[in-house]
């Protein structure tokens, strides 16, 4: 096991070289402008996994964006490990924020800087590298299929049918997956949970058109008042979602659980510092690890309406709008929960305005039981390379296509991820410590190792 | 009396081609990029002064936008009319929504379409070719100032001094402003009150970067959901406006006046109807006149806050911002309620945010008194040209500098408004009908014959 150390020194220029190309490319997957990014995405993957020493690769075409899938087969009566990622990323925006161009990438301070420098273009290259080690040293366990998709960041709307329609291509004994984070570089840990998602925007419509808030206000509904009374309202005074029927599926987990995750390393004052806030804020009852991991949440992630610009126009504006997040932890049902959001939001739409809402995406949430062998084997390789057992955490974040994949291909999935929360995907100035990028490498090698020895095991 | 309405047949194509070359300069006030063509606003108008016959006209520069000022002295001993008005124009976003480029103005359905048209480059446009018309005429039977000004969309920060340092020039013995609507084409109105303004930006800040909603939302403030509940928390349930001691100074109208009020033309269905709104909204125990015309307001004229580009982008935001103006009826002070706002703005905001205030412009209401001789004078003139006499109203809009107009040089302002509500001031589409510029300019320059007749009875 120390040749992939070697291999790692030996190569890292390289490796960051080939991540680069990757990194530059702006495959923002939710502004239909990027679409031809989203191709060549898909080509430097397809090159990518070649290179790396599958047997093949080939670009699917979905009804949305590309999907990369390539494979080595070394022998049918062996394991399959199926490697899911994505090489879409984010938008930019606010993208004067950023200390470097989010699609520039660089060094500084022993990162890599840039948009999906961790979500999930790092994270998903650690995988083609550590795929071409195991085939260049001759030592590959087990067989290897990368599906690599161009959606994800949108909610994945067409991975669910194109996995339909591959089901026999994308047979595999268990999913791998390098899209989730861990406590920190000296405290491994496996997520075992991931929170679904239901994603919708509202539009408020007051008058008909913007009106002069001299002449008109005081007498016709601002939208914009009126959302704000809406959206304050969802929550109630203890910071419940005040959503009739939002709870009812939601598991509550026993004493016990709840003191063995209150057992995860987390300091308040050292969260509330990194973060420059005086209080934390969250549903009463429940620990700032809780409130992230095992209880659903509603965020407005954007709101706009009126004039937003320079100095001080007035106006009485006609719309409003607002897009509304809520995360949901296993056992809620995204689309149930998105239509009790669409009947309560219209319910409490006073007679002063009109209602209109879209629902932009959803997905379930997902656990991943610590009994089955691809956690033992992952538990195994973290112990040794990091040289400390890792800790199981539920993830506060949601990837809506990991259930899809056990209801469509009946697979499971191991989610080994090597991103920390200072990483900042999703925001300006991503990225991902080189620490962790060839440390994944290493760990995913060992991974494969353990895996394919206990499957062997268990069938003997 | 019939010369001026054959001036104005004669000359009509003549006046649209000189406003519409002061309709073409994109003369913003709120957008710094638009400062020259401040300046070719000042100079076009000076232009046209002279033109019309002022004896001189001159820009004045200030810490701001330039003044222009001109004047024709006939006689000292004559009384002197200042005409008041301004070359700035509000923003033009929505963009999109105009059926034709603002600053491109066209002709259509008898309507002059473009960013000024009603407010002020056509209404204000309508005093430069009356005095025109009396000067070439020779009939103008008093003294004429014109103080065109560049920055009353952005609350006229520095006419207030130019006022001070310019007394003596600027000394007349009534200010006459067309910056006001009418109610309707065959019902002429003067506007008796005019409604004072506050207007601050608020930026409330929960954490120090934007944060994944995934990984943090339900455990740190989201600065969009906690600025909705402190809108939110503005009005009470009757739309009371719930900031303490806003009320205090609002002078509550007797019941006779209130009456009286009620008597002005108002149909509530065609109102609701123009503006495609189900139910009317205000303050519990007014009536939609009052709540524009004598009850003070509050409006959210912008917000935004987190990702509101195309799709779904998650994300806990860092920021939110609202743009609120209120308005005031006269008696309340602008700068006491803007501390009374930002006092309270502050006391309920959570541990969970950081709140910034800034205060953006603000200004006093005005009332001019009906038994004034300017007023009598407008009365008479558009009882001769509309063949009916004008009904006295309160309007909702605000001109601040009116009131400042009074304390800083003693000079009381009479509001001849031939604006129309349908005329989408401050809203895409802006637009003046011809019917209403000439009638306009015809009904100045009976003003004109009127007023100086009875200052020289009232004298005499």
């Amino acid at each position: 096991m120390e040749n992939i150390k070697n291999y790692i020194e030996e190569n890292k220029e390289k490796f960051l070289e080939e991540l680069f190309g990757l990194l530059r490319i702006p495959s923002i997957s939710s502004i239909a402008d990027h679409k031809p990014d989203m191709y060549r995405a898909a080509e430097y993957w397809k090159n990518a996994l070649l290179q790396a020493g599958a047997d093949k690769a080939e670009i699917f075409e979905t009804p949305g964006n590309p999907v990369t899938y390539g494979e080595k087969i070394i022998d049918p009566s062996l394991p399959t490990v199926l490697v899911y990622g994505h090489m879409d990323v984010m938008p930019v925006d606010p993208i004067d924020l950023w200390k470097s161009p989010p699609f520039e990438p660089e060094i500084r301070d022993g990162k890599i800087w840039g948009r999906g420098a961790d979500d999930d273009k790092g994270q998903g290259f650690m995988h083609a590298k550590a795929f071409e080690y195991l085939v260049k040293n001759g030592t590959l366990p087990c067989n290897v299929k990368f599906m690599i998709e161009g959606e994800e960041e949108v909610g994945s709307p067409n991975l669910g049918k194109f996995c339909e329609q591959h089901k026999e291509m994308l047979k595999a004994d268990v999913i791998l997956v390098s899209d989730t984070g861990m406590i920190a570089q000296d405290i491994p840990s496996i997520t075992t949970g991931l929170r679904g998602l239901a994603y919708l925007e509202v539009e408020v419509t007051g008058p008909n058109r913007d009106l002069h808030s001299g002449l008109f206000g005081g007498a016709v509904a601002n939208p914009i008042n009126i959302l704000s009374k809406m959206i304050a309202s969802l929550h109630n005074e203890k910071n419940e979602i005040n959503i009739p029927g939002f709870y009812d599926n939601v598991i509550n987990l026993s004493t016990e659980e709840r003191n063995e995750m209150a057992k995860a390393p987390f300091v308040l004052e050292e969260y509330k510092k990194a973060l420059d806030i005086q209080e934390e804020w969250g549903e009463k009852g429940y620990s700032t690890m809780e409130r992230t991991g095992i209880r659903p949440t509603l965020d407005v992630c954007g709101i706009w309406g009126g004039y937003t610009g320079e100095g001080a126009k007035t106006v009485l504006p006609s719309k409003a709008y607002a897009k509304i997040s809520m995360r949901l932890v296993p056992n809620q049902n995204h689309l149930q929960i998105s239509e009790l959001f669409e009947k309560h939001f219209n319910s409490i739409a006073p007679d002063y305005v009109k209602v209109k809402i879209t629902n932009l995406h959803g997905g379930q949430g997902y656990v991943s039981p610590t009994d089955m062998i691809a956690y033992q084997a992952a538990d195994t390789a973290y112990t040794e390379t990091f040289n400390k057992k890792p800790v199981p955490t539920r993830s506060g974040g949601s990837i809506p296509i990991i259930s899809t994949f056990e209801q469509v291909l009946g697979t499971k999935s191991i989610l080994m991820g090597f991103g920390l929360e200072s990483d900042a995907i999703h925001s300006p100035n991503e990225n991902y410590p080189l620490f962790n990028f060839y440390k994944g490498i290493e760990t995913i090698v060992h991974f494969y190792h353990h895996y394919a020895a206990m499957m062997k095991e268990s069938q003997a």
